[in-house]
Order: structure tokens, then sequence, then C-alpha cells
């Protein structure tokens, strides 16, 4: 029953001038998925962006920019490189490619370091990992070319692992409905202004994808016992949202850990669980924007079950 | 620099009244050995046992009874299977393979499923993932054939990774010395009746066998920075014994994180550094001997360093 929740991203953004994106089409960005071994499952559209929910979680598209996020054993790299090869490297403008903790990274179709191999054939930029290899760790290529406006959009990603408690079991239970996640997740209360699509996947798993004009919003849940992973990412600027969302997701969820990762934005753990933070950074960049990573865990000792294999 | 220096670990009882294993003789050994792709390097040896060091770890045979420990990306199962078919399984009374946290697990040439596949071709028994797939955890297979003495027995093992500090610092130095290294390590002190077999690799990279009467114990240092490890197992019974040895040892190597495991032995963590336990559990078998493992991190916050990649 594993499945690997955590998410591969890739986000590109287009140079100034260039054609806009939403105007490929959806047979394009149906044969952009295809290539990440993932499908489209529905959409929804406003007049900034289509959302696309996917087989493996999401795709974003605006006139300038577009953002995928694939999980399972999804090749992600494919995807970013067959757009780059049909819409022209030359106007290409950003490319950042990210790769998330995972719970068993042999199982991959790849590593990192070879995705990273096959984009550097293409693009020049940097790379890092941030966090130990025993540890929650995460993996981040950036292009080094000038993009303006980097420093001012920010995003935000609370990764959840080990769900546990009311929430965690009915979300792995036979019983569960998307309605009845909608309301466990509190959206309608937490993001009033959004449009939702979501999906729920057989025997269970759940995404949703949210848009509000040109903000964005996205769930995704593998809520599988021993294995469970929760992401939430968003670009609303959350020090300035009167909903206090990671605190609230944390407090539903009550994952025994988690990891923040934000673009631009300053740590606030106001509200969070009784928690550690047992390691985090700060990776300011050339561009003038600043990628922040924390590792938390709940304060608890845990008493491990053993897995029988 | 990479090097995985966490080992896999086989050990192997022979029935009663099956043929010495030392008898068999270092030809036989060094075909065992090299069934992992390692070699001997040295051996010592006294009454009740021959201790060889391996250009992976160690080896200690017994005369009903062999351990072997190799690291970095041997292939310790077809080992332990080889001999299994040279000896005649008939003559095989208990087996136990563990492998322990691996920072990249991607990079080994089988994983432990795959592993477990091919012993339960021939060995019927338990096995388990012990600790969450993302956090330290470690996998245990142990054959379930009654055998005697199993609840007697003594193992104890401290895994500590990222070392730091001052020894940290020597062992990543051109300066040392093998000498050195057993001083810094207050092997003497802390082991007064052992006789010991050192090795120092090149460029670094340090490895000790010690035998006392039916007693052993090793230590293995891989202090690569951003990958250490540094493993210390023995059969002493540390709760009688007169030095405080897993305390000073992370006094002196100070590990960000450590792992303990014990067979048939008490959690005592009088000495150890400032800590968490973030987990544990304890397993008892049917025959008799239980397994311990603890997971420990310092209390400090880190800041993490980006690895450039």
């Amino acid at each position: 029953m594993f499945f690997e929740g955590s998410e591969k991203k890739v986000e590109i953004k287009v140079a100034a001038g260039s054609p806009s994106l939403r105007s490929l089409g959806r047979p394009f960005w149906q044969d952009i998925v295809a290539c990440a071994n993932a499908e489209i499952l529905s959409h929804i559209s406003n007049d900034e962006c289509d959302a696309y929910l996917l087989s493996e979680s999401s795709l974003f598209v605006w006139d300038d920019e577009f953002l995928m996020l694939t999980c399972g054993t999804t090749t992600l790299a494919d995807a970013a490189l067959s757009f780059i090869e049909q819409y022209g490297i030359e106007k290409v403008g950003f490319v950042c490619y990210q790769r998330k903790n995972e719970y068993l990274s042999h199982l991959q179709s790849s590593s990192f370091d070879e995705d990273l191999f096959r984009l550097r054939e293409k693009l020049t930029g940097k790379a890092y990992r941030i966090g130990h290899l025993d540890s929650h760790h995460h993996y981040v290529f950036c292009t080094d070319a000038p993009c303006e406006g980097l420093g001012e959009e920010k995003t935000s990603e609370l990764l959840m692992y080990h769900i546990r408690g009311e929430a965690a079991d009915y979300l792995r239970s036979d019983k569960q409905t998307a309605e009845g996640v909608r309301r466990l997740l509190e959206l309608e209360s937490l993001l009033p202004d959004f449009e939702f699509d979501d999906f729920l996947f057989e025997p269970f798993g759940y995404s949703v994808n949210g848009v509000s004009g040109d903000r964005y919003m996205t769930i995704h849940i593998t809520p599988q016992e021993n294995s469970s992973y929760v992401s939430f990412e968003t670009n609303l600027d959350l020090g300035q949202y009167p909903q206090p969302i990671f605190a609230r997701l944390l407090q539903i969820l009550n994952p025994g850990s988690w990891d923040v990762i934000g673009f631009n934005v300053e740590r606030d753990t106001q509200g969070y669980p009784s928690h550690l933070c047992l390691g985090s950074c700060t990776l300011e960049s050339d561009q003038g924007y600043s990628i922040e990573f924390s590792h938390f865990q709940q304060t608890c000792h845990e008493v491990l079950i053993p897995e029988q294999m």
C-alpha cells in the first residue's frame, strides 16, 4: 500500500514579451503532463489562471508562468525538459526545480543528481540540498539568469508527515467523501474567496486545487499509515492573511513532523502545536529572492511500532 | 567524497554438534568476504576468536558462530547465502541479518526488501522495519527456529551520525595516525583487557577490532563532513562493565544524532549528552531474546548549511 506522496515541483517563468502560456491550450499541457507519466483529471479556470488537477498532483498555468507538482514515481524533469524544448529555451526566463523529502527515494525512477545532470545540459543555475541526508531534506535547483520580480513573489509550502488522530482516521476510512474532506480541512472558512476543484482517489487519497484571481492553493493527501504525507502550498501572502492557515492545518492533521518551505516569506510559528525546530536555514539568491527551510517535530517521545515485512 | 559508513550485519550460529567455524580456515573466510565485495586486511586471534579487519568493516569467527559487518555498497546478503550453501543449511542454527540506517539507500546494490526476498528462499523467519522511513530506521530479519542461548547473549550497538568538534576535525585531518585515533577514542583505558587491530584508510576513515577472550568490540569511522558515521559494537555486558563506554564515546565524538540497538540489554542513557529520545521500541521474540532500538538527537536547534551540488 506504499505511495510516495511527496512531490517534485517545477516552476517556469517566461521571458518578457513571450507568448502566453495559457494560449498554448489544453492539448499542449496534456502532452507536457503525459511526459511526467501523469494525466489531467479535471480543471477550473478564471481570468488569470488555469488550474489542472492531475492523477498525481497539480498544474497551474498563468500567462507568464506555470507551476507543476507531481508525486508518486512521476518523471517531472522529463516534463520540464519537454516544455523547454517545445516552447523554446530563449523564451524561458526562470526555472526552479525541487524535490521534497521522499520516504523511499530508491523507488524513484531517477535521483535528484540524475535530474540535475539532465537539467544542466540545457540550463545553468545553482543547486542545493538543504537538510541532512538522514533527516528531512530538500533539493532545489534554480537558474541564475536575471529575472524580474523574483524577490516579490511569495510562496509558502507546508509538508506534513505522519498525520494522526481523528482526521487521519477519517482520511483512511471508506466513509470519506470529497465534501467531508473539504469540511474536515475547513477549506471554505480558511479560504473563503477561492473556487475549488477536488478529487477523491480509490481506496483513499485526496487532491484539491483552488484559485482566486491570480492566487492559487493546493492540497494533496496521501493518508497511508506509516507513510502518510499531506502537502499544502499557496502563493497567498500568509503574513498578511487573516486566517492562520498553517497553524489550523497542523491542529487538524496533527502530523508527527513537518517541514515549511518559504520563498520570500518570514518564518512564523504562531499557533503551531508544541514542537521542536530540529533545523532550519535561509538561502539568499543573487537574484534577490530567499528560500527558507525549517524541519519541525512534535515534542513527544514516540513509542515506535515495528512494521512487519 | 560520499561513503556509506552504515553497516549491514549478519550473525550466524551453527547448530549444536556442527563443525567448528574457526577450523574452516582463512581461505574459506576469504571467499565468503569476497562474496560481499570486501577483502581481509589483517587479523588477530586468541584462544576463542579470530577477528578479521576488512576493507569494509569486520568479521569475527568463533567455533560456533560468526559475525560479519560490511559497509559501503557491499553485498553482505550474497556472503551470508554463500556461507549457508557451502556450510550446509541443516547445520545452521540461527541467522540474524540487519541493515542500519543508510544515508543514501538508492546507491546500494540492493534494498532490504530484495535481500529479504533472497534470504527467504532459504530461510524462514520474521523481518521488521523499526523506525519511520523518513527518520532513522533499521531493518532486521531473524530466523524463527528454536536455538539455545539466544536470550542470554548481549550485544550493544552505538551508531553515531554527524560527529562534530575537535575529534571530528582530527578525524578529517591529514595529521591523524592510527595511534592518535586510538588515543582519541581512549581505547586502552576504556577497554584495558583487549588486544586491538586497527587500520587507517586513505584519505581518512578508521577501523579497529578488539578481542578479549570471547568478547569482541569493533569501531568503524567514516568522518566525511555532512555524512559522517561512527559505529561501536560489542558483546560486553555494558550494564556490568566498569567503564561508561557509550557515554564516553558520545562525549568525545559529539554526534548530532545517534541510535542504540541492544540485544537483551536494558536502555541506560546515563552520561549521554543532553538529548531527546525521538523514538524507541522493544521487540520481543518467541525465542526469548529482545531487540531494543532508540533514536536520539542532541537538543540544540541546528542552523543547517545548504550543500551546493
